[in-house]
């Protein structure tokens, strides 16, 4: 028999729950504004209603709920001061979610979520040691361990966006200077564009756009174009990321990173680059040994899929 | 009935042989300098020999063999272009002892090695996710994640010290520049004193060393004087260790951090700079969460107990 379970993708906009089958079929699909409640209680209620409502429309027996969540803790079961949702303070969700569905609930951050996703569903099927790199709006990073997700020892593993690269470097919302996330998800590649922009006279189609409105898709269509500019932004965000690869390798040793993400639809525009800056930087042990790929999961379905995931998981 | 292990530390000056219980009392050692076998093959046989021989003499049955060695990786079984010993190439080491001595057989690297020691003698008992740092000759660290070492997929995860922290900085050994060993090895502060002297007029009690024979220790006596530039140079030295200690905290949150070898001797005189500067670059999740310490292991026997821990971590 099938097997099936729950994927609820949390964001700061929208909120998604999936009915997911072990082979990566969405059976069934709802979604909502995430803004609108006031209290983190209402929404948990609205997220609690809506899953048994799916449950109850396909008649079909679950083996959990997964959930990705901004800053949620594996291993607390709460979402903690998440700076991107409405709601401040700690959210007791699994606990809450499991007493009113009465299933096992599991919960993590998106970029975790989005490596068990890989594991089960995508690239990474067999794989024990890999790492998985978010270039959204910020860089979320899930190293897989021997088989396993690194939470570490408080739930909060794998911040490879908020290693520093550069003490010198950019200003970060964490409070820090030259994490990767400020060069290398999309806001930080756009303010790579302004300042390429600003410190040459190169001619670029990238002058064209609005600089209020510029978005790192914009890179991409220049670069497609053959903009010289763009291409050499797109070298320079790729020489930070694969030097950051390059130190994750020393430290955890994967047989592959995946990319997934808004930057990373750039594919070849980025992946050509970023291997070739990564195999620079990489230790001699471990040079042509990595593979980087991009992210096998369907962009529009990869949050459902690993929260879902994190159940199949558990359940190997 | 008390349990037994041998433990076999190789090392480019010196090998020991150390018969140790489940307890880290070291029954009976032997040792007897690597450098003058011409061909590791003769090694080998001499290993097995002076072992079998520890064996003999006690008339005590061990759980197995485990052995500490440069390059030796724990997935292969072998000792992989060692730059510190004297023979090139691989060397077949544990299937030649397991077949030799007709007992378990167990290598990995020396800082692999301490880190298990660490947990099964040490400070790290208990502990899931910890990282030790060997600050030597070299820089090298073992990771522990989720309760187990985190060998990567090939077996040569944990190389810390060749983390680039400035890739426009010092040459490295392996050939690359700014790895964090070319700053926080004893053979890195050597080459920081040696910059600080040249760099500055200020006095120090430094400037009394014959600067062709100076070493790490020096600069401890000088700073236990009260010198103010040795002082100025565990603080250099403490600030680049913290980044990429908070780096790697980011990466798999760790518990706990433990500093074994000649650097870490100096006490106080590194731990209060490090903590401070640790702290200084880690994430706001992480602060104040992360316990910097010494290792516990005794610093004369440590190799063999990490050696002989390796059977008994493989036996829990």
């Amino acid at each position: 028999m099938r097997k099936y379970a729950i994927g609820i993708d949390i964001g700061g906009t929208n909120t998604c729950i999936g009915l997911i089958d072990e082979f990566g079929d969405c059976v069934a699909e709802t979604s909502f504004k995430t803004a609108p409640f006031a209290k983190a209680d209402d929404f948990l209620v609205k997220v609690a209603d809506e899953t048994q409502a799916i449950i109850n429309d396909n008649a079909i027996e679950i083996l959990g709920v997964g959930v990705g969540a901004p800053n949620a803790n594996y291993y607390s079961g709460l979402i903690e001061f998440a700076p991107n949702l409405p709601w401040d303070g700690i959210i007791k969700i699994r606990e809450f979610l499991s007493q009113k569905l009465d299933r096992k609930v599991i919960i993590t951050n998106d970029a975790n979520a989005a490596a068990i996703g890989e594991r089960i569903y995508g690239g990474a099927k067999g794989l024990n040691d890999f790492l998985m790199i978010t270039l959204g709006t910020g860089v979320g990073s899930g190293f897989v361990v021997n088989g396993a997700l690194a939470y570490g020892h408080d739930g909060f593993a794998g911040e490879l966006g908020h290693t520093i690269i550069d003490p010198d470097g950019r200003k970060c919302a964490c409070g820090r200077c030259g994490c990767l996330e400020t060069y290398c998800s999309a806001t930080g590649v756009v303010r790579t564009i302004k300042s390429f922009l600003s410190e040459s006279n190169e001619e670029s189609i990238l002058r064209n756009i609005d600089l209020n409105k510029i978005e790192a898709k914009d890179l991409s269509l220049a670069a497609k174009q053959g903009d010289k500019l763009s291409i050499e932004i797109f070298d320079y965000t790729a020489r930070l990321l694969g030097l950051s690869i390059a130190n994750a390798v020393a430290i955890s040793s994967p047989s592959h990173v995946f990319l997934f993400g808004g930057l990373s639809s750039a594919g070849e525009l980025l992946l050509t680059p970023l291997k070739k800056w990564t195999e620079h930087y990489m230790l001699n042990i471990f040079k042509n040994k990595v593979k980087i790929e991009l992210s096998q999961l369907p962009n529009n379905k990869a949050a459902l899929l690993g929260a879902a995931a994190l159940i199949f998981d558990d359940c190997k």
